[in-house]
């Protein structure tokens, strides 16, 4: 059922401005509550055009930036939506009521505990946060079931596969192929990755994200995270997931059935397909992107990922098998060493050997409850930030861990 | 539902002999009744092996050597199946008792009556012979919606169609787009199309296929009856279907929704997949082909078709667009005229002007009855025959219509 009102975390980043986007475009849809990071002036253009009825900052200092805003504006009291801030303002958002859906786009884990709190009041989530699967995918996809609340994911990867997967049986499935762009480092070699500069590594060549998301990119984290999110809101092992270098970004992933027939879903690169997607599914209604062009398109290309280069993916797999805390502990790790790395503190491929070093060094626990995960959580990341000091420590700028 | 008992009309044509490689591999079909071509040796063998309570043979000819190689090979009457012959043995084939199933892989024209026949008897038809639908689609999909009878096409283009319609909905459909591989002429001039010998133009860089279909892959007119086709089991008109050229024949066919999203299939180019697909609708079950290999793919591309150089695939749009008869008569013409071809008798390019000339001079007649459409077919062989005869007069080979 087509979405009516729904309520966004996050958003002010590119997931969160684009679903406002295609909420213009579709019409009939009420924006009711809104939680921003730290773009008060993108906020306070957002609440002035959808007229919220809660706004949640990111901070104290966001909250009076955004008042200050209105009432440099000249607005009064009773144009301002109520506005909180911080987890609760998130938790606020996430569960306000007469929201049907939720836009779950925070960046990292601070979207998981709202996001849940979303799917126990049974509501529509439109999934742009991996993590939140990828630390915690079983009490997540357990709280869905129980809560009938609808996961629709907003990756264009595996939103692609739930389009693949439509009028089919799942125990049909050979495998899923995720379609990996390959990033900016894709033909580049061993070295030359090593030597990466933050503005090379956020030099995209077919989508325009977010930092943390590009960076994931650029190691192939990204698409590590996607196998495992993959595997939870579409119930394969690792086993049954593959993925496929594909630098056009023109296949967005395709699913292999037991008869050999692979079903692909192609178009535009533009986010806002897979936002519209998982608002209005299932109908699809005409959207505002410009139809795909084979005479553009010409030629599409495949190979296969060279796990050498880039062993976040090959850790990715490992994390998955091992299951448990794992995946939470390699999504914290890499966090805090993609977020060393866009300052300026490691070289990009140290973001693997802190990674690597985290999960095997980890114990792996059962996912008993919440606590679980926020602590193993909480432990990768005090390590890891440990790891990223080392790193800083063994000085100069060509050194690795 | 999985086929249990099939008969097929076309036994010893590729499509014919391919169904008996899956019939094997799947195991538990049974194999109630065959109607061959002139093949009377392979025949043998198919009736040796899958024991069919009928056969029908193309002419008596055929009928006597069969039996001549039951009794030669020590035979004992019981052991021969009923023989028929011609048209009267196609629709006892296609009407057999107990049969769920009636492939229907005649080449041309001939297999439209017994097709049409076991559709009155609401039989599931895995369809094959594309020109049953490029005739008298209108009495077809007529038929079957009163029958109650399934159409699964089997042509790797309309079973991919078919597959990218699973789950969705027709008016949610933008356009479907059928690839063509462009066939052996794909990169050659006019001039070396209009010079080109029999041997190359059955010299189909893709698949395997029959001398018509190769001669109509060469000349395009294939994907234009596929057009038609796809208008008639799919219910788009012209305008919503769209052709692009695909050399690797990967990708089998696509659908683009209004959402711009594109859901295309992709496999292996053995036929054996779509005529497994549609045996076992809606299952899948493992096939016996290896699996599409992406490091082998490599490389996938798409271009416009030009309609200059492949003029017949601009006459079935216009056949199409026109209606009622006229589609029937480019079919029949473009069966005499692909036979004087293959004859030696015309040049290539005059496949197309003959076409051409045939629906220009034609005033399309609504399609009440059976009839309307046979009489269109005839008195259509009998004006190309004309028009062979006519370029075979005007003499020297290099001559045109």
């Amino acid at each position: 059922m087509k979405s009516s009102n729904i309520s966004i975390l996050g958003s002010t980043g590119s997931i969160g401005r684009n679903t406002l986007k295609v909420v213009e475009h579709l019409g009939g849809i009420n924006v009711k509550a809104l939680a921003a990071g730290s773009n008060a002036d993108e906020l306070y253009s957002q609440v002035k055009k959808f007229r919220p009825e809660l706004v949640s900052c990111i901070d104290d200092a966001s909250a009076s930036k955004l008042e200050a805003l209105f009432s440099s504006n000249g607005a009064s009291s009773t144009d301002l939506p109520r506005i909180l801030v911080g987890d609760e303002g998130l938790n606020e958002v996430a569960t306000f009521e007469g929201v049907d859906t939720v836009v779950s786009a925070t960046v990292g884990a601070v979207g998981f505990v709202p996001t849940l709190k979303a799917i126990e009041k049974g509501r529509r989530i439109a999934l742009a946060n991996k993590e939140t699967l990828v630390i915690a995918g079983e009490l997540m996809t357990r709280a869905a079931a129980e809560n009938s609340a609808e996961l629709l994911p907003v990756d264009s990867e595996h939103n692609a596969l739930h389009q693949c997967l439509r009028g089919e049986s799942p125990k049909e499935v050979r495998r899923l192929i995720l379609t990996a762009s390959g990033g900016p480092f894709r033909t580049k070699s061993l070295e030359e990755i090593r030597n990466a500069t933050v503005e090379e590594a956020l030099d995209h060549p077919t989508w325009d994200m977010g930092d943390k998301i590009s960076i994931d990119s650029a190691t192939l984290m990204n698409k590590g995270l996607e196998v495992i999110e993959a595997h939870w809101l579409f119930g394969f092992d690792g086993d049954r997931i593959g993925v496929v270098v594909h630098p056009q970004s023109v296949v967005h992933s395709m699913v292999e059935y037991v008869d050999g027939s692979i079903i692909a879903q192609l178009g535009v690169t533009d986010m806002r397909h897979a936002i519209q997607y998982a608002l209005t599914y299932p109908e699809r209604l005409v959207n505002c992107l410009p139809p795909l062009d084979f005479t553009e398109v010409s030629k599409l290309t495949f190979e296969e990922p060279d796990l050498e280069r880039f062993p976040n993916l090959k850790l990715a797999f490992d994390a998955l098998e091992r299951g448990g805390t794992v995946p939470a502990v390699l999504n914290a790790s890499n966090e805090v060493a993609v977020q060393a790395f866009l300052d300026g503190k490691i070289p990009l491929h140290s973001i693997a050997a802190i990674n690597k070093l985290l999960i095997e060094n980890h114990i792996p626990e059962q996912i008993e409850s919440l606590e679980t995960v926020l602590a193993a959580d909480a432990e990768a990341r005090a390590i890891a930030a440990d790891q990223v000091r080392a790193v800083l420590k063994a000085a100069a700028p060509s050194n690795s861990v």
